[in-house]
């Protein structure tokens, strides 16, 4: 095959005629689109260019050659046939991304997790801002997961030796130095060239553990082999894939890499709909055309059919995955307790209580207020507390205070996600570390505040619940 | 008849004496101030000038003929008096209008109904959005019609096999492809100049249901006309006027028309006070008189004693209304469940909880309080769920959880007005039919993420309704 | 006695030395200082100067006459020796007050209560402004006044033939055209040199009745001579002097005067702290020593210690003014329940439920939850509804719907001040009779739209009550 | 030893090896860092500098004498050594707080306590400003100590004769003027070169009583000297050092001082993060280093292992200080009602209700709530009210109501600290006199507003606490 010249490239710029450049090769990704798990709107936008850069920041090494028909391969490109002004634009965007991070504030002024989101925002392209702050809708529940907090009061006892304070605890048996855990998000290299790595090598230097997404920018493997003298321990995130034999793949690779627990994502039939998102998509000339095709509606069909994440998982499922592995199986994004309880009877180790950090359902509640009303039901059924099933939240935790809090009604451990993506977008790996020990600090000291030695002595009675239901104050005056 | 000058119909511009042009024809409007429906001020505002733009926006064909008498018409206007500061007015309100409508962004990046109201305030003359979006005193029902949703929460449920989800239901036995329909709003051609058949094309494009008003715009007949098949089905949205002879006539031409259905308007006995509106009129001469007649009160009167909306209308006249039609009579406005229920025994076929988009009554409720009373009160008495008796609702619903909270609280259907008003205001018909795929598209999805297959899945377990009556949020601080 | 020459005059600016000229006379108002009802305060900000203006917007007719010892009097003022910066600074603040009032919208652009307020606030000096719209410590039960109405909504009927609507009314058996009196208010001339007979004519126009004060700028006889053909019927507020026979002096001369009942002001043993009307004062140069006599606190005891209204006054003194007039009493300033029922079972004629508009004691409720206490408690004993006692409520009211919920509750009328105190300001009597009747046409439109033709078929069940106590919203964020 | 130059104390600025001068003297404070209670971080930020002024301001005389070991000295500074630029830099921070200050307002101008705060930031250096407003993590519990006023609510009572109010009382058995003392804040010197005596001059002139601070920067036998005739009476506040024989010495003291009371600190185990005063010590070249040492905590460490606040203090040595003084103890800082019970069981005169200014656990609540809980579960087992134990509380008191409402519940005194600092920071004493002759003006106007003559008149029944509880207000819009 003959190179092919950038302008062809140049040519190829619609949902029914789409050519891009990864790494000086020319693709047709027209009959891929339909099944790429991140939509097709984001590689039409890019159609007839190169996409190199971003494609590298959000997916793992092998991913071409694993996912993309052969047949998409038209050429390589004629590197000599690239104008000066695209050249230009590449060093544009290199220029502005060493400005942005010049800004940065030193490591050191970071104090709490809010801090963190600053930097990384500040360290962040607007694109990879807009994905991972985004949620859905209008964003009320990604609101309500930090609004919760401050409907949470506590109790503190007095007069109780807290000299010495210990916040390790143990999940699914397995040690942590606190009781929280690096929960599994995705496009983890978008912030930073080391993505998900950062996470690995923070967890490890902290004694915490890292749950590993199934939509790592790093490979899994790659992930895995950063573990040095087998830490940190990991979990892995499972989205079931239509295709029942990658399951059991995932799974087998998984045990292989001594993996200590399944979390099958059950939250997201569909990825949600984040306006924030899908407005860094605009700019291109196709969505100036106004009134073409308005009965058309890829996105949503795209989101609904995509065979990455299979939408007819059901509860029969559940049991298949139990049965083709022997790790302990959790359920992730649990929003009522109906279905808590149905996991524990069903003989699961446990859930993640979370409504996915708010970017799927809007108005989907709390996974506090979830936490409550799930253990006072498993309660009621002599359920809890059980040393063969714990239960986990995620979304919205930020400081000492909201963990202590979870602990408190009945949790494990808390998952948090963005706050380290923030931290290693702006600062690598010793980001997350500074993030972790910054909350271990405030733990430490709001045990000794509340009278508590052990996370066993953060009991039920140490919180103030009467306005946890309150979410009536949001009004338009 | 000689033609009239120009200069003699500018010497008629009080309520006492008062002349307009409408279409070249000159009229004296004096005697029929107080029989004009939307009041004698829009008329008395604009005495002595050629309305016919604004006349020809907020009426249908044939209004003159049909309801004018005879004896206004003057004569005609002598063309060649009108002076060329007149013409240069008009062009420059031309001007402005076009450089208005060319900062409307590109369809494509309406992204959800509040989208299409930001652009159809771009679209419309600052006139037309104080009337469009204007709502009663303080407008705290207005704001509250959003609020309430803000205090109802999902309970999400997981692990259901939502690969394939069925939105469409039926309103009355007729079916719909979703559970809204397009309810009936006033003065259509305001925004646009194809009014109400905007509404009647996108209906038809997209299997819903439309509901003509009254005070359409474009005639009935129009209306009716542009069906093509069949479609769309539709509703005829009805006012009593006092004279019983207008209302049959009504009711025999909405049989004639193949109308699936009557709504009688019941929560509009008099106009209600929108100030924004009636701020829009100032500017005149008159207004700038201090003190002069503080004593005569001409709009409220006419508010109250128009005979185009018949103020003494009450449960009887309703008896008159279903024994001479065949058609199914529901009600349109109730906005507490006695009436329900009243509404129920009388065995009409339904009724629309709506508050009249916060146009009326200033701290009347939101529908979906009245909702939840309603069926509450409905199912102690065994008459719900019910074959022969549907609930509606309409009122600040924007959202796809606004609608699936509704349907879950037992509403079979929403009515949306404002924001398709917006949307073909900015966009003509392709807006509205963008709108609904857009309400589509949300409401599969949050079947999906909710674990609800069908409408009938969407339960009332689904929902939190704890803060649904904490409206004592609302302070100045 | 020789003419005193004004720089005598302005050597006298201290609390231990203070002297003023009114009316071309000298007065050395040292002894008086702690008897001035109002503060000796205004009386030393403004010593060694031409007061007239000042006083006379403050004070009735006959004043000095009636209340100054003839030994202050210290001569006549040399006119000759005003110094020429004197009469320009005069003429300054006559320039400034032309400026702002040329800024007074029009009378018929006020659409509202509020908008009078405003056009208020244009009119008057900021001292003026400052004294009427103040109210105590941080204004929370100001705020509350207002707020409280966002708590309370409608259960709105339909079907009820609202033709024809009567919101007339009997206070006490007198009538009136609306459920509304004007109350009274103090320092009536500082917005218009008409003062209170402004009132007088507004209530005699519109069919409403007027609360004469205690405290009116201009006199009671000339408040009482108003009248035309009886027109308008006046109740008295009665401050109840230290001195019994100011007292029964005042009872005389109200009886002679036709006036129809007598209100006793209960709330105010010691006038309220209004922190915004006491930083006018500031700006002399007393205020600017720092540290000097911190100990001395003149005003606070000032306020207590004032003969012009008796803080020892308690349920027997009531007993003296009931045995010494025919007329009915009623009691103004009502804040608990237990002492509605008292007032009742002492056989008095009523009470106005009250928080003296927020000028007292901050935090004091608003009377709309007081009245839903005190008719509940009356009930409870079988003492309400009765034809000899009668519920009347201030503060905060501005809209029909505020006053439409004070009559569902129980209320026979609805004090209204401020607003009224505004619209003569701007407009002179012209304004209160527009607002008054801007009032009538939201009453009747309410009232139709909520399904009541008469005051009487405003009841109870029409409110929903449900977050009326939900007082707990105001947060700093 | 020769003297030591200047450039050779500039070495010195690390961690490691860190000097200052203190007066002329030069000091290696490398082993003391982790001893010093305030923390290391305030003196590595100093290092290689002068500062004699800082040392002044926040710590008594004689404090280096007692405290820091004698090899730290390390010889006399060779004041010829000092370069100009160091002389400069201090003579702009001279020039820079006498431009602060010449601003400040005079003091006839502060109306309230709130007035004292914006005068205090006035007349504060940054770094004064941010230790004394700061609290812990985001504030929440600062700002609730003010919300929570805002839902408690009064039921005044009238006609009750209250010519004379009476707001004396006495604190265990001690009279005091007011239901107020002055409480004990630390570093008293940092807003005011008189630091503490200043509180004790005010109480003296007023009639309350003042607690003494261990850490006060006036030293102990300072502010016991400063008393006249016995006035003002005094309690001291006791931090426990973890030496036993330290604790034995000042209780020693504290009885030969003719101190009234101990009120031993039990709510500050380890001392709580208040960022906005950790981020005043940024800005030093140190913290600038990115990622140096994440893995070092030395604040947290350092705020933990403290030997002069015991954080093993329990029960137990509640009574080894109980056995080891003739004085009434109790316990300042208690939070939940248990430990209310608790020490009324054990015998303690009181406790005192407090977050410590919001200072130390973030979402600690308001003293009111628990005032409020602990009030209810004291009579529920018959003790309370009780001459042998008394309630007191502090945090967020500014208003003559907020202390009423405590005193309605049951407190028998309200501790204020902060306005008090504010208040001598810009006015020295005369500043904390005014502070509580305005409180007292508002509580004897309340009193009277309120219907009460004496403390004991201002009971329960004129609260409406249906609102206290409902914190939910707070979110995110």
């Amino acid at each position: 095959m003959a190179p092919i010249r950038f302008e062809e490239v140049t040519k190829h710029t619609t949902a029914d005629d789409c050519w891009v450049v990864i790494g000086n090769k020319v693709y047709n990704m027209t009959s891929f689109l339909s099944d790429h798990p991140g939509g097709p709107q984001i590689i039409i936008k890019n159609a007839g260019k190169d996409v190199t850069k971003l494609f590298e920041a959000t997916h793992p090494a092998g991913t071409l050659e694993k996912y993309l028909p052969k047949e998409c391969y038209q050429g390589d490109l004629d590197m000599s046939s690239v104008p000066d002004s695209v050249k230009q634009e590449q060093k544009k965007e290199e220029d502005e991304e060493k400005a942005r991070r010049a800004m940065i504030p030193p490591l050191g002024q970071c104090l709490n997790l809010d801090d963190f989101e600053a930097a990384g925002h500040q360290a962040m392209s607007p694109e990879a801002w807009a994905y991972y702050s985004s949620a859905a809708d209008d964003e009320h529940t990604l609101r309500e997961n930090r609004n919760v907090f401050e409907r949470i009061w506590f109790r503190p006892r007095i007069l109780r030796n807290v000299k010495n304070v210990d916040c390790s605890t143990r999940l699914l048996g397995f040690p942590s130095s606190l009781p929280i855990y690096i929960t599994a998000t995705a496009l983890g290299r978008l912030g930073h060239p080391d993505g998900e790595l950062n996470l690995t090598r923070a967890a490890a230097r902290t004694g915490v553990i890292q749950m590993i997404p199934t939509l790592s920018s790093c490979s899994f493997d790659e992930i895995v082999q950063e573990r040095k003298d087998g830490k940190p321990l990991q979990f892995f995130q499972l989205y079931v894939n239509s295709d029942r034999n990658v399951v059991l793949d995932m799974l087998r690779r998984a045990e292989e890499a001594d993996v200590k627990a399944i979390f099958v994502t059950v939250d997201a039939p569909q990825l949600g709909r984040r306006e924030k998102d899908m407005r860094m998509h605009f700019g291109g000339e196709a969505s100036n055309v106004q009134g073409s095709n308005v009965e058309k509606r890829d996105e949503g069909a795209a989101r609904a059919i995509s065979t990455f994440i299979d939408p007819s998982l059901d509860w029969e499922d559940l049991l298949f995955i139990t049965r083709n592995t022997r790790l302990p199986v959790l359920l992730k994004g649990v929003q009522a307790w109906e279905d808590v309880v149905q996991a524990r009877e069903m003989g699961l180790a446990g859930v993640v209580l979370s409504n996915h950090g708010g970017r799927q359902l809007n108005f989907a509640p709390s996974s506090m207020e979830v936490l409550e009303e799930s253990v006072h039901e498993l309660k009621k059924r002599n359920l809890f507390p059980s040393k063969n099933f714990q239960l986990f939240v995620d979304g919205g935790f930020r400081r000492g205070t909201d963990v202590l809090k979870a602990v408190a009604l009945g949790a494990t451990a808390v998952g948090i996600g963005r706050p380290f993506l923030y931290a290693y977008s702006a600062y690598g790996s010793d980001g997350v570390v500074r993030a972790l020990n910054l909350l271990r600090d405030e733990i430490e000291m709001d045990m000794r505040l509340l009278g508590a030695r052990t996370l066993e002595e953060v009991v039920p009675e140490m919180l103030d619940l009467r306005a946890l239901h309150a979410r009536g104050a949001v009004a338009r005056l």
